[in-house]
């Protein structure tokens, strides 16, 4: 190793589901919205002009269009570069002390590369036999609480209650719920943010907004937390989203009709799907994502994701002893998840 | 102060160049190019499309235009939401001892907020009274050098030479080039980076591929550097680049004619405007950038700074005791530095 080498930080990344470069495969691995965003989104990119100026630091557009939609101060909206740039910037903002923070054991499993990459102690709370949170394993002592909910990838919610009673017994610490999935059938906290200044809610265009490609992802909170937020994120890149991702992403917004429409037909599709799985046997668990975490007692997980992306279907299987036997399936169209039903009919006959 | 403020990682963020919402003034406070990029680039946005799916996450097509460009694999190549995110990023993966990193007590402002955010410690060198570097300042035992070549917000550069002295004396250190302003003059270092693995490159397309609204920026080095970075990159956010800027920053690579040709036009106004404020009593450092750094013996920056924003244009003033009587002024259209030309002959009248 060379004499520079000493002084990096080394660290083992998180890794994507796959992004594969071939057409036609039917891509049910990273949770992405079969619908495409609003066609209003796509024209608004008509409307980008002057590239050559900085966009405005404050994305003040898309700011105002989020917090009129979600009926809050603007100045308890902060935005960021998808979801995981938001939650790279609360780690780094609000994850500061010296005691661990808590985390479920099955859950996003970027929260322990970030714990690592920026040396926060931390300790992965095991979820029940139902896979379910236990709501009494967070009210200890700690630096911070994070989970999702409902959660991933499991797609199993909590009640807001569940989530209260973790952020009442802890006014020293912030508490960030990680709502990604939230809108395909969870119950939001958001109406907590005011009773609770140290609550962080945090949301992605990438799913249920369909968005994805623009990488735009925000967070809602009290003026106090999204202020240190912003902080840092000031302390880090002035100018994080561009001018497409400002004005598309304040386009998706104005087309609430359209939104509710495809979300619909998801959890639709979702249902219908599900049904189906538990008629080869599936064990599905409930999820009220736009994703199915499925274990099945006679076909080991893995030979099922091989012999699927054998076939041109992509689903995501993770490697962590407890959900080895289970594959995480993105809800696509009805047509897609017909071929899904076919792929098994002749797979397990 | 609530409980949970003690674990916030309080910071005090750098503070970017005003952008006013208003119309018709004239801009000459962030280094923006006047002439915007390429019209392929405009052109591109029609082809932006799959906005549902995440983005590339290693950026191929945009990389691999850039690498061929510069004659350097591909994995050679690190791209970022701007310089700005290239640069947090490295000083994250870089900057990781507990030696004293280097850099400049004039240059950009950003380099001691990135320290004092990710609790680097660093020393501030000071220019000679010149405002120039002196090599052998930075030949003592640190954790680190970073500095711009031309520096910023002086535009004076230092030759190749300069930097592999400096280089070759660290091998136990990474050195980190800010080469955002290069392309205006200065000469390169990039081909130093096959004989020096610990030597990295930073570039933008925000100034002289006049593309700040779209936050690409990159850097170059050993495939060894990349891979840190691209480790601790993947790390915080596995997405960074979004489609548009993906696919339009490959799109400006592909017009290498109107790239040299607006660079040229900047060059030659910066050269008639810098002799227009000599001829006012300003003294004008040497720039080889997209911005003048003056001085004037009997009117106080300051008062100059604002009496132009009250006519509509803005220069940079920093708050900084040395550089306390300067002004930044960014090089715009002919008819824009004729402008403030007319400006100063009624203000210094």
């Amino acid at each position: 190793m060379a004499g520079w080498e000493e002084n990096v930080r080394k660290v083992t990344p998180y890794v994507p589901g796959e992004q594969p470069k071939k057409e036609n495969i039917i891509k049910l691995n990273t949770n992405e919205n079969p619908y495409g965003p609003s066609p209003r989104v796509q024209a608004a990119l008509l409307n980008v002009e002057h590239l050559r100026k900085y966009p405005d630091p404050a994305a003040s557009l898309l700011v105002d269009k989020i917090a009129a939609y979600h009926g809050v101060d603007s100045a308890q909206v902060f935005v960021g570069v998808g979801s995981d740039d938001v939650l790279a910037m609360s780690f780094l903002a609000f994850f500061n002390g010296n005691k661990e923070i808590l985390f479920p054991d099955i859950t996003y499993s970027f929260y322990d590369v970030w714990a690592e990459l920026l040396r926060i102690p931390y300790r992965k709370v095991p979820l029940d036999s139902d896979f379910r949170l236990r709501k009494e394993d967070y009210f200890s002592t700690c630096g911070g609480i994070i989970f999702p909910n409902p959660n991933a990838p499991t797609g199993i919610p909590v009640e807001p209650d569940f989530i209260e009673d973790i952020v009442k017994r802890h006014p020293e610490i912030v508490v960030i719920i990680d709502e990604a999935y939230i809108d395909f059938g969870g119950k939001t906290v958001l109406p907590l943010v005011e009773a609770y200044e140290n609550l962080l809610v945090v949301r992605t265009f990438s799913k249920s907004r369909s968005m994805a490609g623009l990488r735009i992802g925000y967070a809602i909170g009290s003026r106090k937390l999204i202020k240190y937020l912003n902080d840092v994120k000031y302390s880090f890149n002035s100018y994080t989203l561009n001018q497409p991702s400002i004005l598309l992403g304040a386009a998706s917004i104005e087309d609430e009709e359209y939104f509710r429409k495809t979300i619909a037909k998801i959890v639709q599709t979702r249902e219908w799907f599900k049904e189906a799985l538990e008629q080869f046997g599936f064990q599905v668990l409930p999820s009220v994502s736009n994703f199915l975490f499925v274990t099945h007692p006679n076909y080991p997980a893995e030979d099922i994701f091989e012999a699927a992306k054998k076939a041109g279907i992509y689903f995501r299987h993770f490697h962590n002893d407890r959900i080895e036997e289970y594959l995480r399936i993105t809800i696509g169209t009805d047509v897609e998840m017909q071929a899904v039903v076919d792929f098994l009919k002749n797979y397990m006959k």
